[in-house]
């Protein structure tokens, strides 16, 4: 960074739904890299997520209360790095957390680079104890009535609890 | 960083006997996550460099000439927690090239996770033309006496030229 | 094992749509871990199988005839673990074919180990020749209209026949 | 090859949906392996592509103009085996990007060797500048207004654009 | 198991040059699979061990004291297959940690199939926390005068203590 | 090929000590590619063979009678890149086994592909049930007295066995 004081914003996309204990592990480490972390929370309507798009951009919002670096929570429909131009993003983040992981973000990363090369793609790695860790088995653990209290915070828990409540348990 | 100003310093370790495209080009990339980029070069003794630690110091210290953040080029022989935790680092930058690499990064980085949780390592993607330039493979490529300058630059091709030279060359 | 003449239990869970020459060796393997081993067959509405869970199960029960341990084949309809604790399972039987297998399931038992640490995973490599064999590419071989006996077998290559003749053959 | 001047004839399967730079890669160096080269172009009803069959044989054709190999672009539905037998060849050639590629490949080219073990498969490796080229990223861009002149002829760009301008953009 | 009271035996081969929190975990795990375990310690002369065979067979036996199961801790020399054969083991137990890992012994688990089809593979999953431990980084970091208490049990820290104070440390 | 009745020249490098079924099914499959396959042995002294150059020629030579295409053997100490150009080749050929050959190989293509991008790397892949096979392990598993009929041909198997007994078995 030749400029001095140049505020240093980084970018970490994702669905959130919901955002779990490895989704926070990756945001508290990306913080201390950057002067402001926007968590880009995508509108991804061909997934027909668990959660709205409010309930998940108040969710991660909740859950980042107390990290000491500046944080934005924004929605984008939008290409991640015209997302990250507009937020004056000089990094964007993403959580490895196995091999297959790597393979995507390694295609994503090499276009990304071509389509703007000012914009760095870090990798970190979550607390291996919290790496097997997938919003979409939380999820179909959840409606099947299995416990999620290891993979998500006391609060995420019970959000999920009284939504499978609300939309049926599957299975007998 | 909530802390206004602090210095963000960041450590690159590695052999490089000889510096390759692929090295500069993580240097570049990780010298505009930090304030500070220190490369430290290994000692290394088992491994039999073709040139000394002083000359692939030299080596590295030339090839930073123009880069805009402040680098540091350090000798060292310690644990790389150790090297990072003496240069006030608070992050350590490694390059990914593909799948092998990923593998023993990733237990490089659980392990190192565990010793100091405050020191991050981030992972960082080469140019995709850049991936699969390999410090051994230039070496063997020079010593049978085929061309190695895609690969590194102008000038490391002349000091490898000059070694391999002095040392003879390889095969038929 | 401690506790002498205790009755070991396995599970062993798949949707068998057919099943093949792959899911079988793995069922003689698992069987010689076992005293009594639970074929799982999943209800999976979502995948819209060729075959019904009856003709499922039936087939499974068909082809492990023979089989010189205790086989019970049961539909399910649950979590994994739920489905293992209710047969009173210590453990889980994978069959693994490659690397892209081993990411999925390496997830699936880092979150099964979680929800209960005192049912084991355990992974069994198929046959080397039997390896590429999957379900997925033995349907759309079949219904393409090229032959699949060396994939499973002649009974279950028949019962595949007379449904691609009931729904009518792909392609030109 | 003991019969002097036979004709060896390779086959290259895909959905072109719609041609890039790195299939065009692969295309080139299958091109020098063989005397014939027949682009088989998947008619893949399922997967609701961008350009219509006859929109991506035009294509494909257009690009391959100035290839000094014989070439033919044929439209298929059919197994890829089948396929081959029909057109006479005796390799099937495959591009190889990473190593998520390679599973699936691994798994189809072992399927393949059993149904029929007289055509070959052949791994090609596209330049490594154009291996993070994948055709769903590009569409994916381009929907939501990015650049992908770096991943497609200009033509081919033109094309694209062409088709986005006419079935409207995604995101804000 | 069709024969009822028959005992399982396995074998779980490692040089344990120390034996880990890793390795622990996995004794633990493939005692719960069998009636006996036997931990075959390679007497392994070329890679010059940290610790002696006797050492090792020692430092085994002791941290496997309380395990409910039969452990019988045996020095050896010998294919993995002949010394599994004169054990009575009809199952082989080995940990799995990542990709790396399974490649290789994919490779040899193919291997022993071709020698002794009797004797079964089984791969089991290392605690998720504990998968990144390898004995090879637990020396390096001892040997430069780093932590290893979260990698290895209090009194194995201990003797790797009192071995480095002996040998001397490494690094500056 | 737009040049009709060229000869098309094939290189398959490789150490052969000893040469596999593997190795065989390789050559067998390359052979058909090509009007004229080089098998390179390596001199590769580094690597301490149990069989010298002049023998590894030789078992290649003899394993390939009734091969129905121009086999060359040529002994090489080069550079890959050069020994092909001497011999005329357009293409490579290089078999692949698993992923953690593929990392490798795609390196080294990689470089290869700078080097001289004429000549093209093409990847095979042997018969699955061949697949596991590694000269390393053979030699390991017949140093130990174990059988390994099923990874090289008889003749080679007997000449394993008598260079076995010249250099003593290893292990008890």
């Amino acid at each position: 960074m030749s400029d001095d004081h140049a505020v240093r914003i980084g970018v970490y996309p994702g669905t959130f739904d919901p955002v779990t204990l490895g989704h926070m592990d990756i945001i508290r480490r990306g913080a201390k890299l950057v002067d402001r972390l926007v968590i880009g929370v995508t509108t991804n309507p061909s997934k027909s997520p668990m959660f709205t798009l409010d309930e998940r951009m108040a969710m991660v919002k909740r859950e980042c209360a107390g990290i000491d670096t500046e944080i934005h929570v924004v929605a984008f429909d939008a290409l991640l790095m015209t997302f990250a131009e507009r937020e004056g993003a000089s990094v964007i983040i993403r959580g490895l957390r196995a091999v297959a992981d790597f393979e995507y973000e390694y295609q994503m990363a090499g276009m990304n680079q071509q389509i703007n090369a000012a914009i760095e793609t870090v990798f970190l790695m979550a607390d291996v104890s919290l790496q097997p860790i997938a919003s979409r088995l939380v999820k179909e653990i959840a409606l099947f009535g299995g416990p999620i209290h290891k993979f998500v915070s006391p609060q995420v828990c019970e959000d999920v609890a009284e939504r499978v409540e609300r939309i049926g348990r599957k299975g007998s």
